[in-house]
């Protein structure tokens, strides 16, 4: 059976303007993988009401699962949750578990839970909320759809969460040859390798070392015994 | 006049599975903030010949520019250029003037250019070439498209010619105001002054320090009066 499929929407100006660089991507690509989930898209979108309603729309379409980041904090540019209700036609307010939740945690901080702070309980019609062990302020699950934030260590550690709820598929392993010959000399052998293992997915990776070329080749699939055999007819093909 | 637009298309498996991390986004960010291009969108999908022709086909009609990164090496796993034609409706073929790049790229180099090699002078129909100082094979620009290479230091001197023939903007300047105070606390005066300044674009980023919360408040706008205008406003707001 096919490994249920995913794609992710960052959501975040400061992304696209080059301010700051996205580390959770790359987070969840890895972690997807070692669960058996296909990332199969990444949308990096602007704080933009109506581009995240047609993105979320889209992707929720297309994939079993979507997981956002970014934008769910107590500011003005913090317009994920009320994106993502419209996004399904449901209404979203202050709710009562994720007040509990926040009441409780400045409570013990010693914080003000002031009006801007009270914006993190608005949680979409039938949601569910998912745990933020490091600052309180929930993310939440609507339809397919895992709201998280945006800082790293935050978003890791709702993901993690999420994915005690997902159910995964078969991990993708990967077995990598590095040659020491450029792409173009190892191309022919290796499209013949590729065409004869259909299971198995052949990336090739062109790098410099010391001024001369090589290739890394990945190949990635389910079955480690495949991605053995066609490591060792590729090497055989190439006559390393 | 509003700048125009762009959107990036990354292509690689090896991103989504979390083996690589995406380093060209981050730099056309960078680049085009500077010549006042708005990147509005970044896909990355998979080595799918059928993903990359219907994400090229919505990003073209929805942006003034398309910038594309990886997928046009030599290998079986490079299909960027047929996919582009396809998106198109173009025909695509080995084509002279890119053929006479590679001849004398790899005959200064004494590399054979074999078949593999000579896939990498394919170029759809009516594209113009984009110059590669760095290892001979051309990207190209189709209509509104512009084909790079996905390794870093190519990509990065395939734009530097690809930026050389676009029209840019007023490049977007922006002004930082860092404040040890949690986004709880400053988010009703952020507001305010973020309502009084339609033209500045006000982001906020939280941060710890030394086990304090703290908030970066980044202003964006291509007038730098403004931008100053707007930064002393948020520090009388919030008595600094």
């Amino acid at each position: 059976m096919a490994n249920p499929t995913a794609a992710m929407l960052v959501i975040g100006d400061e992304i696209l303007s080059g301010r700051t660089r996205d580390a959770n991507m790359h987070h969840l690509a890895g972690a997807f993988t070692q669960i058996g989930i296909d990332l199969k898209e990444v949308r990096v979108i602007s704080d933009d009401h109506s581009a995240i309603v047609a993105a979320a729309r889209s992707l929720s379409k297309q994939f079993d699962h979507v997981v956002t980041s970014g934008g769910i904090g107590p500011t003005h540019d913090d317009i994920t949750a009320d994106a993502i209700a419209d996004a399904f036609h449901v209404s979203i307010d202050v709710r009562e578990d994720a007040y509990a939740i926040l009441k409780n945690y400045y409570a013990e901080k010693n914080i003000e839970l002031n009006e801007a702070r009270l914006r993190m309980a608005r949680i979409p019609q039938n949601a569910s909320l998912i745990d933020n062990p490091v600052s309180g302020a929930p993310g939440f699950t609507l339809e397919n759809v895992h709201v998280l934030a945006g800082v790293p260590r935050i978003f890791q550690a709702m993901l993690e969460n999420v994915i005690a709820t997902l159910k995964g598929g078969s991990p993708i392993l990967s077995e990598t040859l590095k040659i020491l010959q450029g792409e173009g000399d190892i191309a022919k052998q290796l499209s013949a390798v590729s065409g004869a293992f259909q299971d198995v997915s052949f990336g090739s990776y062109p790098f410099q070392e010391d001024g001369r070329h090589g290739t890394n080749i990945v190949m990635r699939g389910p079955d480690p015994e495949r991605l053995t055999r066609a490591k060792s007819e590729l090497i055989e093909k190439l006559e390393l």
